[in-house]
């Protein structure tokens, strides 16, 4: 299809130009409120402009640009984030703004009974300061206060990086919008996982933002010589550690849409011939369904119970972290897998294991995502890719969905 | 038993005297060729004279207390080594010297058809230089004069320990002795394990000291983010590890004799939400009969490739260190347990999971263990603890197999 050619040409045009903004390094390094950050919001103004849109910046930092409905008409919010991990790729994040923009500038023509704002929110990796999500948050009047005093790896406080940047961080709590008049908010990103490239798929409706809980686990036995003390007297905290591993992957792989993970193990004394004495290790679960991760955090702390008591070990499980999972809107899933079969996808529904500005947005108003394939499932690297043909359909299915949105008079 | 109880207070006593000789800081520090071994030597020369032994030092710095026999008579071998891991305890070493003296100063008067020394070898911990039992490789004629140019922390070479400690480095080959005048070596040592205190029993019968490998497992697969790769298509570096450290316990479990141990595991990149993409661990082995041994060691290889191939894994696997079994004498075994049973006890016979200086003894002569039972099973530690009527017992056991020996004529 030569238009979707031409956006795939066009996302690539502008993800290079994006891209180019960055700290010296490997990939993109665009800290939140930083020189990169100054630098490159001209080139997002542009492109926003280049698509007949009004361009401002809110008190957040988030870069809007509007287009005007009826009068008292309801407004549809599109967009994503401009800043990356350390040395991550060009497509997460600056995607989710490009993409849209793109779709925008391909229906300036078209009438549409709502207006549309594109968000470029200033901070979404947390990667500069121990917070996140601050523009989704304010819109939805979650953003605590608080977290303008912490402070970045220099010391800098995120108020006074703010501040530095020409913003007014008093006005944050002023910036709280009334649902009533909100559609919705639409964000693409790149899926960062292998799982729509493994199926041949370009596109993906994503069905919920997976909830998250962590868990620390200590075990202790007894550090021994591994000469001297018989199999049946010891106390091997690392042969306990190594079932609960596999209880953790055995349940996962038992459930549908679980995923749980041992990141991280760490073994005492950890030596060639002494028999470990105390493990500490995480477990890690996400499900696109609170009960279900709930309920597979509760059987794995029974097992790691029952794996201590049948070793004669000691077992601290303590839950550390723990964020509910955040449910796509059925109506607007829906739509964008409508938008994705007449742009020749099947629009093959699968979660996000990771959180996104939907997942503040989620308190705002409805949410829905759609993922683009990514090659080898990597991301937060510079390795990263998102080939321009999936990028192309990603914008073609935009400007039908909006189309069809208009012409339902949503 | 009165006669007994006096032993287990001697040896108490002397014990005491020779763990005061100590670097600063918790338990005993006394490394080979140190100030601390000089100023225990003394003590040492002391206990010996009083059992009627005539002392002399050779060139690898072991001190020798000779028991005269008749002209031409065979020596029998006594004794263990005076040093000490760091922070270690007051038993190990010391008491298969303090000991055997004990039991020479009981039977001074008795005749005997043979001549006994009794050794205190300088190092057999390995603590300070990376060598180790150069006081019997000396006298089995097995030490490599190279070591002399190895280096303690300080940067000392041994050769430079020992010429400074008094010693003729030089005159190392001249101590090898010849087989045909030796009975046989017998060694007593701390079990330094669980197995004769959790049987209630004071002094057990060493079969052999273990022959030990040790592998390196690399375990290679794909690092990725915990909530992107679903379940089915990772290649968890860390839930394979775990199938074979549970493969190694299961095969060691099964196996009359075998030790297995994996005592070291590092995961990389070891984070909460990452899937480990690497994975470091050891497998050490340890059986009395090297045929076991071995087939556990390729048994656990193959083990190794079918999990990694099951789960997409590389793994390398490669054994870094082998050292094979030593068997003990079994007429000397049979005396040790006769001599035993006469003093109360089993003689339960049980192999050495750690090397001793009886490992190099054995390419002299014979070689024969007991082991006397410790508390908790700890050593190495400042913790490690004989109790006086074991140390009793032993003595007494001592006392009766050099005289039965005697009678024998052997």
């Amino acid at each position: 299809m030569n238009e979707t050619a031409e956006f795939g040409r066009a996302a690539v045009d502008w993800i290079d130009r994006l891209a180019a903004v960055s700290e010296p390094g490997p990939g993109v390094t665009r800290m939140p409120f930083s020189d990169e950050h100054r630098r490159v919001l001209p080139l997002v103004q542009e492109m926003m402009e280049d698509a007949g849109l009004s361009v401002s910046m809110d008190a957040a930092g988030t870069l809007i640009g509007r287009r005007k409905g009826p009068a008292g008409a309801p407004v549809l919010l599109l967009g994503s984030h401009q800043d990356s991990v350390r040395q991550g790729g060009a497509y997460d994040g600056a995607m989710g703004v490009v993409l849209p923009a793109l779709a925008l500038k391909a229906i300036r023509g078209e009438e549409l009974p709502f207006a549309i704002e594109l968000l470029c929110f200033a901070d979404e990796e947390g990667a500069r300061f121990p917070t996140a999500l601050m523009g989704p948050r304010a819109l939805a009047g979650t953003f605590d206060m608080a977290s303008l005093e912490l402070k970045d790896p220099d010391g800098i406080s995120l108020r006074r990086a703010m501040t530095d940047f020409g913003l007014e961080p008093e006005e944050l709590p002023g910036l709280k919008r009334d649902p009533a008049g909100i559609i919705g908010w639409i964000e693409c990103h790149i899926e960062q996982g292998p799982v729509l490239e493994a199926e041949g798929e370009a596109l993906g409706v994503v069905t919920a933002i997976c909830g998250i809980e962590r868990h620390a686990v200590r075990l202790t036995g007894q550090a021994a010589h591994a000469g001297t003390v018989p199999m049946a007297l010891r106390r091997d905290t690392l042969a306990g550690a190594a079932e609960l591993v596999a209880a953790v992957e055995a349940r996962a792989r038992g459930t549908d849409g679980l995923l749980a993970t041992v990141g991280a193990l760490r073994v005492q004394p950890g030596v060639v011939n002494a028999v470990p004495g105390a493990v500490d290790m995480t477990v890690e679960i996400r499900a696109p369904e609170d009960a279900v991760r709930e309920a597979a955090g509760t059987a794995l702390t029974d097992a790691a119970r029952r794996i201590a008591d049948a070793r004669g070990l000691e077992v601290e499980m303590t839950r550390t972290y723990a964020q509910a999972a955040t449910p796509c809107d059925a109506g607007l899933q829906d739509a964008l897998e409508a938008a994705i079969r007449a742009s020749g996808g099947e629009g093959r529904r699968l979660a996000s294991g990771a959180t996104h500005d939907s997942s503040a947005m989620a308190d705002l108003c409805p949410v829905a995502m759609m993922f683009l394939a990514c090659r080898d499932g990597v991301s937060h690297n510079p390795a990263e890719y998102c080939p321009p043909e999936v990028m192309g359909q990603a914008v073609a299915a935009y400007t039908t969905l909006l189309s069809r949105m208009g012409a339902e008079g949503r």
